[in-house]
């Protein structure tokens, strides 16, 4: 007897779902164990993020919502670094394959994959008793020597942030009842700070613009004080902030009077980028970034010293900060 | 006020365990959140593999084997399409962050990191209330277009594998209290099957060889039988195995009698070499193998057709099999 072909329901799972995604020549249509990323002389940047269920997103966070996450926060690195998408491979952990939950899920990452030009290569699907797990590697190019790295800023540089800081925190404060959800009661406020906690969205945009530009970047993900702190310590420089200049959306500025600021540049899950770029560059800086479409806004100035950056607010008195950003220990 | 110089336990972590371990450039001593692979316009091979906490290894599993085993079932994918290892990195999900689990962790990693040339890039290291997880995205370099697919199996080909199999999932069973664990009471021949279960032995040796010789390859994780089975699939072939070929560790050997056949076969977690090779380079091909001092078995031919691969006995009977694979739902 000859034995009876087996699909196992791992291979049918990826086959439903995601080989529909490998667009690329180089996911082998999921079949092999491998992907190939071709290259032809570049930097490959890697860049790896997990998302993990009850700690980055909520249970209760509807699954394309998921899906967007676990691949924007690591566009949102490419996009700091100054790369542009190449790929991505997924290793999911999951309790179960509903297709409830897998179908959604699998359609919005293959929409975010196409929209970002950032193809799924491969990946690993595992079971798991416990939350589920989204751990994505991500690769983009740049020219041979050229990734935006964080030791690059100098003194007298200008400190860039894109967007607006704190709306994913306090997105994250509307849907679990914290301080936030108390001050801000416009539904379409709350609604606008759930989804900014929900679906970042990634600079990747400015990608290009920041490699011309700027000395060194990274993107707000633990909270923009504590990544400014890491950003300076790995430079060998400090700052001082303007606390004011801070960017901050309409809903988020309804609730900084209650939560603080704080809470603000603390919370981290902005996915923003902040950059530090030489005064004579800030001008083309700030007019091609515009002509992308992405706002910045200039914050404050790198000073030399090894202190930690200095917040100061609207009558040039410090701020003091106890919570720089998100620890995961 | 200055704000006080605040490091994240998170970064602490990292700098303390992980930091010792990135000693390649690319890996920018981990102070950035991204990598970068250099690469001069061959193929990189791509591969990601997780471990689960009472999925793919025990809670009572030393933490030393626990880091070998998630790097080394990485190696694997590698060694079997022919890739020399170029780096990896690393998602850690852990529910605490205990020196006693993390120290030989790390240290284990990082020599096994050395021993396979395969330097830590990079990473994220997140907490969760669930089971640890290790997810591994590691990189190989090949000549562009030489990667070792599952696609060019041809009728005639001849089917090796490496080592012994059927050992790990013996050893699971020696841990677990399964059939095996009755079967075998000699305790040194316990303790290699329990070894063989933690600790792969991944056969990078023969990558470059495989490369030139193989018309087709992949490592052995699911179980040989399933695993075959899908080699056949996607290069349209089929096959006859001689079941009494597959080669078996005189542990192994004392278990048979007991569990049968199909444990061997069906178990997985191998991380052995199964390739096909046409008959005109086996001879070179066995012979390479040899003087890297890997053995290589060939198991049965390559022949024509749709169907699953015939298992046949050494009195030409067909063997069925009704469980081929270890599959995760």
């Amino acid at each position: 007897m000859t034995n009876a072909p087996e699909t196992s329901a791992e291979d049918s799972l990826i086959a439903r779902y995601f080989k529909p995604l490998a667009t690329d020549p180089g996911a082998l249509a999921l079949v092999d164990d491998a992907a190939i990323l071709s290259s032809s002389g570049e930097d490959i940047v890697v860049t790896t993020d997990a998302v993990v269920e009850g700690v980055h997103y909520l249970a209760t966070d509807p699954p394309d919502t998921v899906a967007r996450k676990a691949l924007r926060v690591n566009l949102s690195d490419l996009a700091a670094k100054g790369a542009s998408p190449a790929g991505f491979v997924l290793t999911l952990a999951l309790r179960s394959k509903e297709d409830a939950w897998l179908r959604p899920f699998a359609d919005a990452l293959g929409e975010d994959a196409k929209t970002f030009a950032c193809p799924l290569l491969g990946g690993d699907t595992v079971s798991t008793p416990g939350p589920q797990m989204i751990s994505i590697t991500a690769f983009g190019r740049v020219p041979k020597g050229r990734m935006v790295g964080r030791t690059g800023a100098r003194p007298g540089d200008l400190v860039f942030v894109t967007g607006t800081i704190g709306d994913a925190a306090l997105g994250l404060d509307v849907l679990t009842g914290g301080a936030a959800a108390a001050a801000v009661t416009d539904p379409a406020a709350r609604g606008y700070l759930i989804d900014r906690y929900r679906v970042p969205r990634p600079r990747n945009a400015l990608a290009s613009i920041v490699r011309d530009h700027a000395s060194a970047g990274m993107d707000v993900s633990d909270g923009l004080a504590g990544d400014l702190a890491k950003l300076c310590a790995a430079s060998g420089v400090s700052a001082v902030i303007n606390a004011h200049h801070v960017p901050a959306s309409p809903a988020a500025a309804i609730a900084v009077p209650v939560v603080g600021l704080e809470k603000l540049v603390s919370g981290g899950d902005d996915y923003e980028i902040l950059c530090t770029v030489p005064e004579g560059r800030s001008a083309a800086f700030s007019r091609q970034a515009a002509l992308a479409g992405v706002e910045v806004a200039v914050i404050g100035t790198i000073i030399s010293g090894q202190g930690a950056p200095q917040w100061i607010d609207a009558q040039g008195r410090e701020v003091t900060l106890w919570r720089l950003s998100y620890s995961h220990f």
